[in-house]
Formats: structure tokens, sequence, C-alpha cells
């Protein structure tokens, strides 16, 4: 059977550039630094963002875990949203492995506010643990694919850069953010240290993500991937993929968007929030009294479409490059039929 | 100058009959377990909050920091309140030393709802950490003391215990709340696996709390307890002043709740919330338009009264064995004129 | 330049057969674990080395620090040869990351000896860390690329049984030892709980290695390698080039050896020691009078040849898949005149 | 039965003048940094063994671990030798607490040599963990007590100070070594960074330990031990028996090596090492054909003598305040009729 996979944009299959890019690669070691598609692939990177160095990574959770790890001390204290990705789906390695308190503020929105950061601030004091690091989210996964504007970004780091604590931002799909905004990337993300980005997910590359910062963060962080097993030798294959990545899948995430609204609009009344729709998920709610949730998404898999668990009466479905409008007419006529 | 010292109950002074109990006890080295005040002192602890077994530690932030070592695994989650000492106070040695993820939930009244908890625990999944504990406080400090009835602990324990996940209860000062709900120590904590409480603050002795829990727990405990360590030699001492903490000390924690109620009801209008006003803690707010409420403190003290800051426009005063009925009416006196 | 580069079989590059299989294959989500070709990958990996289950992971280190963390807890003392890998090149991520205590025993011939081995097994006591694993490797890289005889081995391991502690190999370059041993990998491997294995290495694939053991544990290993970030999405690429580096790869090692010994039969003086050159490895001294180790790396870099240091006065030459026998004619010529 | 207990000096009970000292001492809450006697111990501690401030801490193994986590980083290399007390008896808190990899050398006669350190110093390189820290130990506890001369102390903290690494002393007994060397402590002491010694041991005190170095480090020190929960309340009671001890119970030292000396000399023939009896312990050998070690412990129990296992065909022997001319003269006489 062929599959509708609305589960997530990570099941996106590489593209048929990404193929004949990664076999023609020139490939080297790059725990060496002489991997020449790696080294492509970090500067382009770096500069797409607008921070002076990258590093390649092999998953989000892997640029995340660094980031906290190389900007924090174990026994630190950090500051991010109760639903981010980090805190919620990252199985609890920034205690295990950065040491770190996690901090959460009400992020719903997408982004906690101003007055509750400024509260959660530690002051020094013999029972306080040191703030290290305050984490943002963009687009917001739990929130629902929200994107988050510069503005409230550029607030909240405002408030880090009097503190002196540094601002990093999960951009798993920044992409989606500012595609959705219509902003340059580097502006979106001028006022934070750090970002980490997938090129993956959205982008459809096979496997890795971006993070990156300042060319001093990066070293260190370098060596901390190296601890976590994170070096890898002729990672150019999969570079060669990231590159064409950059180069040809960003401009198309609008279509995404589109289909997105167009699933949401068709089926109005199943959607959780019309105006939340604003990248390439849709939030659904469940009607608890005729399905349960678990139940439906068996239901949904026999006709087709596979969808995922959002919580207890909510779905999640998201748009990516292998589907089609087609695709969205057919998931409206079954949802429809629901 | 004599200071009337509200700051906390950390501050009393040992009894004198603590001190004749000092100086004629008999000690040994608690490292091979031949003290034997330390092991009547932990027998008669143990039996006082009707658990199986008790160790003798140095603090209150030790008792707690055990519990959670020994309860969990590094990389599980722990669901608290997000106001808990164990989260607040304790310097992030949570994340560093257990390597545990805190996952707080609103606990202003004094303790989290039974619905938040149900949502907050992990189901098995790949993304997630193991919900490996559930903390609770009672009284519980910075809601401002409040004591939490036998029925809102017991409606958490069950849902833990349909979970299979262990319930330790900082009860730093859980003879307070006893005194307060008027029920037997044991009865109180009969549904949690483990407590830690303190013989110094309301109990008055000089130095050391008691974790309490099944044999085999506390026999985990011991060892972790050597590890960051606490193992202490003729530790007796210590143990002597603390038997006298649990004969002496404890029936008269009403008295320090009868002057905490005059307090509050005499200048009623500065008390944030009299009906909470349920142990030795009286929570006052400031009128931040007469006064920046550090600087208040510090008028204060130049009046002879010590208080603690607790968050801005916020002020603790606590009633302790070293605070007498004519202490309260000075204080009144003074507080009636600002 | 066209270097002959003799620094690490890390460098290998992948061969034609490995990019045409990278280019065609199959793949999918490998966190939802849905890439048949990382699926089939590890369940050949499991049966070549005889056990129950593999995971795919990015690095060799990756794949030790999940063998560590998954056999141990934190605060266990973990038993190995102050030479190791494990202890020497991994960052300190055994203490950082998985918490342990390296207790360490001499293994300058490659692997310790039984009677050091008893008398480092801890005891119960209260003072004392548990010892929680014995890691082994083989070949064993900082003795010079010693193949470790199958009889050695399980001398340890049925030392390791009778205390009830697992047994983890670091077997980087484990078929170089099959080879050399003339022994059937998983009868090598029979008494060992658990395996790492590189595919890059003298395998020559561009990333990736294998852990392999028990069922269970390679559940448990999995969550951690999510913890880590060595989740990937579509790494069915790199297992393309893994099952051809299994499939034909590792016959030809024999070659690498040959090699070996020709060289250091034909520089015989400059040799530390004939009889250790058993597996793809040469350990020259330098005659540190004439030469400063270094800078004799650089010369011979300007000669075409790049070679490790090996510490003061030793270096190392690896011979890959990417070495030809007129390449170590060469090689020989070079090393004669000087 | 009133036995002879050469097990540990950390048997000794506290003197009369210590019981008096306790019940008179003034106190305060040291959190506050408000205990008169604590302050007035940390600062006499400090003078006596040269060094800015000192840390009054429950117990050695608590003075050591702080030591190790203040002055590294979780991920560093410790260089400390094989039968370290840190390595060899603090329950893996090391690399659980600290998260630091432990490089161990030869110091079985006391302190490894300056080459074998030289040797273990990390180079930077992406590889390798950072050297974070050099700890020694004097007396050598697992060495037999062996007082650790000045000049080679000095020897190991130049090499330190060349490579900008902090050097700390486990000095639990560094009283006995100062005694025993003839030397000032602080002379003895002038070239590590920091310092721990115990006032129980030798010293007679029954709680506690001092750690002593910069200001600045103690103040970090001071935060870390809040963390682990050894900040106490009313401590002072312990710090009076403590100025007790540093006052009236360091000069008597000497007895208790001329003891150890007697008893030596006295069995001669089942001592170890005569020339390494230079402190207050004797290692005696066990002819393992006559007995089972730990059987003699328990017959050496019934005629009134408690010794210590050392590991097998060992015994220890520790000569403290408790032990008169008497029980040695009686302990002799057991022995010889063995």
């Amino acid at each position: 059977m062929n599959f509708i996979d609305l589960r997530s944009d990570t099941v996106t299959q590489p593209t048929e550039n990404m193929r004949t890019a990664m076999v023609t690669s020139k490939v080297g070691d790059d725990v060496y630094k002489e991997d020449p598609t790696i080294n492509k692939l970090e500067r382009i990177a770096a500069e797409l963002v607008g921070k002076e160095a990258a590093l390649f990574v092999p998953s989000g959770t892997m640029g995340n875990l660094l980031a906290v790890m190389t900007h924090t001390q174990p026994g630190n204290e950090i500051i991010l949203g109760a639903n981010a990705h980090i805190f919620q789906y990252e199985v609890g390695g920034l205690a295990k492995i950065a040491g770190v308190q996690a901090r959460t503020l009400d992020d719903s929105k997408g982004i906690f506010s101003a007055k509750d950061l400024k509260k959660s601030i530690r002051e020094e004091d013999i029972h306080y643990p040191k703030t290290g690091l305050i984490c943002l989210e963009n687009t917001h996964n739990k929130a629902g694919g929200v994107a988050v504007p510069k503005t409230k970004i550029d607030e909240i780091a405002q408030i880090a850069k009097a503190e002196n604590i540094p601002v990093h931002l999960d951009g798993a799909r920044i992409f989606n953010a500012a595609t959705e905004l219509d902003i340059a990337i580097e502006e979106l993300l001028a006022e934070v240290d750090t970002v980490m980005f997938c090129l993956s997910k959205g982008l459809s590359a096979p496997v890795g993500s971006i993070l990156a910062g300042r060319s001093d963060f990066i070293e260190r962080a370098r060596k901390n991937r190296k601890m976590l097993g994170g070096g890898m030798r002729q990672a150019g294959f999969l570079a060669a993929a990231g590159l064409v990545a950059i180069e040809e899948m960003i401009e198309r995430l609008k279509n995404d968007h589109q289909l997105a609204k167009k699933l949401a609009r068709s089926i109005n009344s199943k959607v959780v929030s019309l105006e939340s729709v604003n990248s390439n998920f849709v939030i659904l709610k469940v009607n608890q009294e005729l399905y349960d949730t678990k139940e439906l998404i068996e239901e949904l898999a026999q006709q087709g479409i596979k969808i995922s668990y959002f919580g207890p009466g909510l779905l999640r479905a998201v748009i990516h490059n292998d589907i089609s409008n087609e695709d969205i007419d057919t998931v409206i006529d079954v949802f429809s039929k629901l």
C-alpha cells in the first residue's frame, strides 16, 4: 500500500539530485577536517544563517545537545519553553549529559513572554544555580508549527544580552519560519548566539543538521561532538545531499505551507486553531466522543493516511516534499467522511 | 544589638537540654555503624514517621538529594512543583549530581493537581525520559508555609502507585504540617515512599536531618551518602541533640503557629493571604510605592528585626523557638508604624 | 601531490561498489525503524558476529560509549587497559557522559592479565564503587595493532562471568584480528557480551560502526543512542555502503597484513617489534639522535608519505585498501634512505 | 569486652577538653556565615596551613570531592596515584559527581614519579580530555602510612605549575606527615594549591575536615558544598572540638609514631617493610600458609584486638590517641604468640 505519510517531514525521501550529488561527491576524513564536501557545507551553512562558523551533526538532537553542553557548565539552569522539543523529546539528555536544570516557561503560543523570562533569571545566591542559557524554538513544533516573529525573538535576546546569558535557537524548521514570515534567514537569526537547523525534515536531505555560531564556540562544540561520537569519517556523502537541500529545497517550502492552509481551511471544524496554521503543520482535534485518538490513527492508516498522535484528542499532519496537491485532496476527502 | 530574628527557623539556638545531651553522649564511628547515639536516633526517627529505616544526614538538602539519587537513574525525569525547595533552592544538584530532568507543575497553593500530574507522566517512547520520581513538600515553603492535607498527598500518591512511580516528600517542616493539620505524623506520611525531615529548623537541633523509607532504600542511600561525603565519624553528638529535638520540641510548635497567626491578624492588611498562614510562616507584602523591598529589610534591621526577602515586594517572617510573645508584640508595633 | 597516506585506515575512500550501492539504496526513517537498508545491515551484522541484535551508530566512539552507558550505572567502576582506545582517545566521555570510574590495567601487550584483573574486581564495601564492566580491545591499537588470541579473551571472560560482570570488546578492527588469527569472527567473540566494530577503517565504508549484543541490551542502547543524538533519519545510504563493506572487504584484509609484514621486514631495524606486526599496523622507532619525531613526519610528508605520530620517538604506519604493493615499495625506498 | 581498636584512627573518642569546648561554644547559622566558632576555625585552619581561606566540611571525602569539583570541569582528566584514597575508597564520586576521568600512576611508594607524570599530561588534541588536576596524598594511606617528603611534592608541583595544572593534596593525615618529617606544616604545603586535612582521625575531633586554598577557590567550593548538602546550620559545636584538636592534639602525634615503631620493631618479621613505618601505621603480613587473613582478624578480635583487613595477606594497625603504651605491649604479646 502506498501511504500518504503525514506523520512528519522527517520521512521525506531524498531527491534524485541528492542521490546524484552523493554518488559523485568528493570525500575525505572529516575527523582530520579533510572532507572537502563537509568543509564546503559548513562554510555555506554558516554564511546562510549569518554566523561565523558551522558544524555538521548527525541529528537535530545532537545539535541541540551540543549547544547546551557548549554554552553551559553542568549545574547551570537553562530557561526554555515547557513545550520545547529540547525538553519534551530529547530523552532528558540536557540533564543526564549536559547536567543542567531546566526551568520551563509557558510557550503554548510558540514563545514565552519577556515578563516570565525576567522573573526566571537567577540572581547570585548560594542556593541558586546560575542561569546559563536561554533556548527558543522556531517554528515551534508542539505549539503547532507556529512561526515566531523576529520581534519576539529579539525581545528575548535583548534581555538575555543585558544579563550576559547566551541564546540558542532550535531551528529544526527555521526555513519554514523564515518562509512564512517572509524574512531573510540571517535577519531572523541576527540576535541569537547559536542556531541548530535540519537539512533533513522539510529540506529532504537524508541525514544531518547544522549547528552555527561564533568560531570559538564551534571549535568547542566540535570537541564535544567527538566525545558524543558524532565525529564521522567520509561524511561528505551526507553533506553533498545537504548542499542540494540548501540550494534547491528552501524555495519550495511555501508550497508545503499553501497545502497546509488548504487542508486546514477545508476541514476547518476539525482544526484546533486556523490562525496557528502558518507553516507546514496542521493540528487536528479528535471528537473524543466518537473516536479514541489512537484507534482513529489506526483507522486512517487503513485508509492510506499516516498521521501522528499529538497528545490526547490531538493529531498532527505535516506537509512535505513527498505530499502532492492530489494527496491533500485525498486527505480532505477522507477527513470529510469521518 | 539583640535582634528579633525572623529570617528563618534555621537560626534557632539549640536548647540547654540539647547541650547537656551532647556533652554526655556516647559516640562511636558511624561509618562502621558503631555510634550508639546515631543508631538510636535512626531507629526512633524511623518509628516516628512510620518507615522501616532512617538515615542521619548533615542537611535537608543532602537528604533530598539522596532521595532523588537513590530513587532514580540519571536520565530520568522527576515531577515536582515549580516552587519546590528542591528545584528552587538546592543549587541545581538534581541535574548536576542526580542527572535527572525536572518537570515542574504549578504548586502555588502548596501542591500540584492530580490532573496536571496525570498529563505529565511519560509514556514509553524512544523520545522520552522515564518518569522516575514524584516529589512533594509539606509544609510548602515558597507557597508561604502552607500545610498540605493528607487527602491531597494521598491523591497524588495513589496515581503514583498505579504508575509504579515512587513518591518522596520534602518534609523539612513536616512537624509543623502535622501540628497544624492535627494528625499523627505517620498517618500523614503513610502513602509516601520516603520522607526527609529536619531536626534543625523548628525543632531547634543544631545540625541534621533524617531520610526515612524502606530498609533496602536506606542502605542504598547510605552508600550514596558516603559518595557525597556525608558519612561522618562520631556524629552521635549531633544525634544526641536530635533526640532531644524529637522528644521535647515537637509539642511546642503549636505555640509558633499561634504567634504566627497573632502576628498575621494584627498586621492584617500587610499579609498576602491570611488563610495561608497555617504554620510558622507569615508572608508580607510590601507597598512598593512607598518602599523598595530590600531597603525595607535594611530599615527593619535597624529597628532590631531581621526578616527575609521573599521575592519582589514580598517578605517572609518565620516564628520559632527563639521568638517570644513579647517579640511578636514588638514586631507588631514596628510594623504598625510603617 | 598524491600522498601515500599511512596515517590511519580511517582515511580509506569508499569503493565504486559502495557508491553504486548507495545511490540505488532504499531508505526510510530509521527513528521509526523503517529504513529497510539499515534494518538489513543490523540483521546481517548481528549474524556475522554471532549476537542476537545489532545497532548502527555513526562512529566507533559512539558505539563504545553506548556500550559503557548501557552496561553500567553512573558511579560504577569499569576495568580496562591503560592503553585502551576508550580510555586514551575518546575525550573522557566515559567519565563525563557515562559517569563511570576507569580502573586501568597494564595492557601493553594487547590485553591485561587474569591475575591483574582478579585483584581489581571490587568486593562489596561502602567505600567502593561497584565493578560494572570489563572492556577489551582487538586488534589493540596502542599496543601496535596486536591481534589478541581467543584463549586470552576467553580467560578474561570466564573470570567476568563468574563475577557476573559483563564484557564489552572494542573491535574497531576485529576483522583484522580474526583474519590474522585465522578464526571465525563469531567464534572469536563467542564469550564477550557485546562488541563494537567499524565498517569504516579497514573495511572502507565511509561512515559507521555496529554495536552488537543481546536484544534487550540493544533496545536500551537504541534509546541511549537517541539521547546522544545518534538516531539518524534516512541512514540507509550509509548502511548500503556498510553492507558492501561486510560482503566484499573482509576477505581482502589479509593483503593489508601481508604488506604490513613486507614493510616491517624490509625496514627491520626501524621497527619496534617485528613479532607484534600481526595485522595492518607497523610501529616504527625514530632515531631521536638524528631526528625530531614531529620534524621527521614533516619531512616524510614532503616526500609524499603521510604517517602518524605515535608518541615520543614513535611513528605508526597503517596499511589499508588505498595502499598498493607499489606504494609499499616506495615507502621502503624512502625509509631505506633515511 | 574492652577492645584495643587498631582498625583506624577514625575511631578515636573526642577528649574531655573537646566535650567541654562543645558544650560552651557559641554557635550561629553557618549557611549565613554567622557561626562564630566555625568562622574562627576556618580562619585559624587557613593560617595553620598557610593558605588564604578554609572551609569546614563534614568529612575528608567531601573535602576531596569538593577539591576535584572546584578545580576541574566535567570531562577533564585528573592524574593521581593508583592507590590514592580518592580513587580507591571514595565510591567513584570523582566520576559520578565530578565527571572526571582518573588517570592513575604507580604510587606504591607513596608518590608517583616526575617521569610518569610528564608522560601523562595531555597535549591539546580533539581525541583527548584536558588534564585538569593532579592529586597527591600525604601520609599515603595505602602505601602504608608513608610520609612523603617536601622535595618530592615540590618536584611534582613544579611540573604542574609549568603546565598550568593545579595540585590538590589529600592530607587526611598531613599532621602525621609533618610530624614525621619534622617540618612546619605550611612549609610542607607551600607548593600545592589546595589541601584537605582531617580534624578527626589522629587529631581526635568527632567530625569534620578542612579544605584550604585561595579565597576565590574556597568561595566556589562553598557553593559546591551547598549543592552536595554539606552546608550545615549550627555546626560550631563541631568546630569547637576542631579548634581543640588543632591546639592540643598535633604535638602528641609523635607518641603515636613512637608506638608504631616500637610495635613494628618488636614483631619485626611480621611487618611488610620496617622503613616504611614512619607515621602511625604498621602494615603486617599474614603467613597465608598458616592463616586465612579474614579468619585471623576474627581470631585477634577474640583476643581483644581489632585490626583492619588491608588486602589479601595484609593487615593494618593504626596507632592513635586511644592506644596506650600498655596496649602496644599487649598487642606485641598477642602477636608474638601467633
